[in-house]
């Protein structure tokens, strides 16, 4: 990858929009390519990775030592660290991407209209998509694979701790592509950690990037959101709620709620704030902090929750707003189901919203009627997740209200374009 | 109206705040108030155009007396000028836009997952459209129709010498609103002749404009381009082309091309380069252009076209690059079909592109490896607009990358979220 390394005599910005127009030669190459072409690419690119791997950890221990030297915290040097094993894991997830159905060509609908035209809607690549990530490693290999899936090319931004274990990985996977004849500028990495690239990156390099996808913290977020020139398409915050409707069934409150906050605290499909009916709160509540606290769960509540569970400290107007990602759980008795739509409607993110009813048409109007990428009818938020849809891989679940809301798979990283066959007809 | 009107106490800027939020609570309503209630408030917002006619004519008299005053071309005071007929044939169009199938709610996709859950994806409304257009004030009234038969709130800029008769367009389609209890603020126009109001919606107002629909001549274009900070959707450019292929029927690629590019010189799928494979201009290339020239058009093309043809002016690298709008087209002899994609890859606007030709091969080749929009085979590339696709009426083509390309029809003004449907599901 010497080739998009900036020297000192080319400057950082010079050096990205040359990736730019790389990417998008690339892209057409790749578009042009075929499904089993792509396929096989992505298969080269699993196989490199292997062969890399003592490159890769080498690589890694570089990012480790660093990270030791920052004082990152044991967590965080946990997803840092890379070993053989977590590589050929990183290699498999590849497999499986290889493994998705081709998005690019597929026909979404055909039909003919009364001139005797024959129109078909097909799916086609979005062109070069830029990413823009933190802290692991696997990222670089999974946003890429996705990438080469749905014939787009791949500009990628890595967070400066994992910059050398992303070099080294982005490295195999151009080796990958090259060794069955495609372009290796189809995946790019950006290699410094200067954090311009990343403004010079939501500029879109000259029109050369069509898409951004963010996967990082609040800071970059927020980045983003004030910067960016181009789409964005992505998960920007996962600020979930459970409603236990009146008509809940006791025991599944119970097992979604625990589940839906609990099970994962770090995801964004983990839920943040419950909102409870007042027509049931007295009775269920109580047995839903419980568990939650069995589990180990800091409950902060509204003025109602606190008059029903013994030492529950006050939530605040702050917490209807905090997405927590950790074991805190924000709790507000509402006047039914409107009551819960409405605070979503106030406080929700659009990522993914719940509730928890026995009855249908209660459950109907929520699922109708709340705006968020993805509405769930008993059964936990954690449920947000490409894999659990069953779309393979995913590059994050989008917030956003354009081209694709909830998780974002291959084919979601594809546009359309018509095709129309005739016969010699000219327009009236 | 006077409540979106600025007053000497209030800035534009805040103004225009304020219709976006005025815009995001109508939005909510919309969407919710179902396909029964927009189709009604279409047919009333029809109605009331009727109705109203006197005023509109009044405001009508006004801009034709501005534009007499600015020296405005005849053509330009044609499309600017309306009557009692060219009213009613606007209201017409609303009915018409009141018959089209209502997107939201639709079903998408529905399936079930190994985990039990049943998962929807249906389409909803985008939100709050931002509409930038010039001239024509029927426009004012079709945007706004597309716009709630998809659920979306409107925010509309009119072009300065239609402005009085979109004023009292818009009056009229809010009357209609209210009649039927829907949100007036649901079509908002920005009454203000101050270029600065286009420059604080591309900003998006504070996040209360989801989409900018630009509809209009490359000044606009160019400074959507320069400062949209929201997604754009629309017709950029269309610099469209029609190739000859040596494979091609003679009378089908004369007939082909002399509609595509004369039959309305000033529509945006109107061909502006016509290229013919090297392989058959000599023989074509004398019947295409005299066909041509009696239709009243000039031809500019490159040497070996000037070689076939007598008197022909020369094309200029800058020809490649312009979009006529006007009786002229620029030809070029290329070296087949891969010949003729280069060119497109090089000077296209991804609008729409046409192939002629007889051999089915190569014909395929073209829909699949030429990136636009919409690609025609042996059909005039007039044909690129959403009536003709069936979709009844059309706010643009798109030419961008994201959310939608080619026609944008109610359907494409959709987005949509998922609906997951579970029986108690928490994920292991």
């Amino acid at each position: 990858m010497a080739d998009t390394l900036h020297t000192p005599t080319e400057d950082l910005h010079e050096t990205l929009l040359r990736m730019g127009e790389q990417a998008r030669a690339a892209s057409a190459a790749l578009a042009k390519a075929g499904p089993a072409a792509r396929t096989k690419a992505i298969l080269a690119m699993a196989d490199a990775l292997v062969a890399a791997d003592s490159d890769i950890l080498e690589a890694n221990a570089r990012d480790l030592d660093g990270g030791k030297q920052k004082g990152l915290s044991s967590a965080m040097m946990d997803r840092l660290a890379l070993d053989a094993e977590r590589v050929a894991a990183i290699a498999d997830a590849l497999r499986a991407v290889a493994d998705l159905p081709d998005p690019v060509g597929t026909e979404i609908a055909r039909w003919t209209v009364p001139s005797g035209l024959d129109i078909a809607r097909v799916r086609t690549p979005l062109g070069v998509i830029g990413i823009i990530y933190e802290a692991r490693p696997n990222v670089t290999a999974d946003a890429a694979a996705l990438c080469i899936r749905s014939g787009n090319a791949a500009i990628l931004r890595a967070g400066s701790e994992s910059l050398h274990s992303s070099i080294a990985i982005a490295s195999a996977l151009r080796e990958g592509l090259a060794s069955v004849g495609l372009p290796e500028d189809a995946v790019q990495l950006v290699q410094t950690t200067d954090r311009a690239a990343v403004g010079h990156m939501l500029t879109g390099l000259n029109g050369n990037i069509d898409v951004i996808v963010p996967r990082g913290g609040k800071g970059l977020v927020a980045r983003v959101q004030a910067e960016a020139r181009v789409p964005v398409i992505g998960h920007l915050e996962g600020l979930c709620h459970t409603y236990v409707d009146g008509a809940a069934d006791p025991q599944k409150a119970v097992d979604i709620v625990v589940n839906a906050k609990m099970r994962r605290t770090g995801i964004c499909g983990a839920t943040e704030t419950l909102l409870i009916d007042q027509a049931i709160a007295s009775d269920l509540l109580p047995a839903i902090a419980s568990a939650l606290t069995d589990a180990g769960c800091t409950i902060k509540g509204d003025a109602a929750a606190q008059a029903l569970v013994a030492n529950m400290e006050a939530a605040t107007e702050e917490d209807w707003r905090t997405e927590y990602l950790d074991t805190i759980i924000s709790v507000r008795v509402v006047d039914g189901v409107a009551g819960a739509m409405a605070h979503i409607e106030e406080y929700g993110t659009s990522h993914t919203e719940c509730i928890i009813t026995e009855d249908q048409a209660t459950a109907e109007t929520f699922l109708s009627e709340v705006d968020s990428g993805i509405v769930i009818h008993n059964a936990s938020t954690q449920f947000a997740d490409g894999g659990q849809f069953g779309m393979g891989a995913e590059i994050g679940i989008a917030t956003g209200r354009i081209h694709a809301r909830g998780p974002v798979g291959a084919e979601q990283l594809t546009i359309f374009k018509y095709l129309v066959r005739g016969t010699g007809q000219t327009r009236p």
